[in-house]
């Protein structure tokens, strides 16, 4: 049996590509801790379950403390941290989640609260910083099985906004034509038929596209391996 | 707060292929309720989180009471069930698991212990059968983008018995040449130089194979996007 003051939480790795010291890179969304236990360490946005909520009703409403929900482009549960002593004194089960905010939204955060860049991270709490290297893992590997990218893009843009945005959550460097080329054919991106007006550079006018979907699929399923249609 | 009576669970989809109806099918393991709430019907295994083990360890432990753990290939974590009312009285947050134990093993089952076909299961305790729903749908995901088949093969096979597996798994059929040439060409099986001895039938000797790794991995990141070597 569980000792009766076990509590269940949820904790949210919130992701977004930002621009950290003049270059993309995926940035996660932190609070620090005002008070003991571990105070001025560094925390994700998430907290106790409610008796009458499940737990991503949990999660979403924890979110909403710290960044508006309709700026949550996509939500999904990854693991339960559940070791016995992963935070001192009575037992915390954190089942952990995944969430995307698009490049072009800047949501108004509380003053507790500042992205940080993944690959540079504050000092943690407890084991929040095994959470956000789990939470970046699973985002890179399904950037490459399923259009989860959606999540982090905006509803417009051209092909060197999301080589940016892959860059930056996938940590190395990809090809425009190769990732043009990948996502077309797997009917991931639809061209809007529109172009963006000339930047300041100058140069010739983009062709923009969006996400087919705008909830997860794989998008990778053998062809071999295809239910009959 | 949660009630201090909520209990946390963990409940494991326990998955083999195996013949119902003198064909190939996916089967689960599941036990009958011998009695209230809800005898008669039947359940995944799995039990109460003890105090002082994490999820994996509990599931482990509880499935060794219904299966010998050394025959389980495989084991993930799926989703935490966590709606308030799943179960009636004291709140039960469930973490589910997917479990796999390969074609040529038969575990000595208890007696209140069998193995059902996944496309006609009895009647099902609580919300278990949306669980086995769950896991069959991330077990045939997965069978399109990673290696999880080890978990469901023998240690050495023909590429018609890998096309039962994959025909049982997915619950449709699958053409052994295509199969074939995508695993090779993403390197998930490799030809043991062996080949098996002539069935009754008499045909020609088929060439063997293994899986290259015996844990879980992509097979299909996208070219284009591999980290540089």
């Amino acid at each position: 049996m569980l000792h009766s003051s076990t509590v269940h939480e949820s904790l949210t790795a919130v992701f977004q590509v930002r621009e950290f010291d003049g270059r993309s890179q995926l940035g996660v969304l932190l609070w620090q801790r005002a008070l003991d236990p571990q105070q001025g360490t560094w925390s994700l946005p998430g907290g106790k379950l409610r008796e009458d909520e499940d737990l991503t009703t949990s999660a979403r409403r924890q979110l909403a403390e710290k960044v508006d929900v309709k700026e949550l482009a996509h939500l999904e549960q990854l693991a339960v941290f559940s070791d016995p002593h992963r935070v001192p004194g009575h037992r915390r089960i954190a089942s952990t989640f995944l969430g995307l905010v698009p490049l072009t939204t800047d949501p108004r955060l509380p003053s507790d609260t500042r992205w940080h860049p993944v690959s540079a991270l504050p000092r943690m709490s407890f084991d929040h910083g095994v959470v956000v290297e789990y939470a970046r893992t699973r985002l890179a590997a399904k950037l490459s099985y399923t259009n989860i990218a959606f999540g982090l893009a905006p509803s417009e843009f051209a092909m060197s906004t999301l080589r940016e945005i892959y860059c930056a959550a996938l940590g190395y460097d990809v090809d425009t034509t190769n990732l043009q080329r990948v996502l077309g054919r797997r009917k991931v991106l639809t061209p809007t038929g529109t172009t963006s007006s000339p930047g300041r550079s100058g140069g010739r006018p983009a062709a923009l596209y969006r996400f087919t979907d705008s909830r997860i699929r794989v998008t990778d399923e053998f062809a071999a391996l295809r239910p009959p249609s």
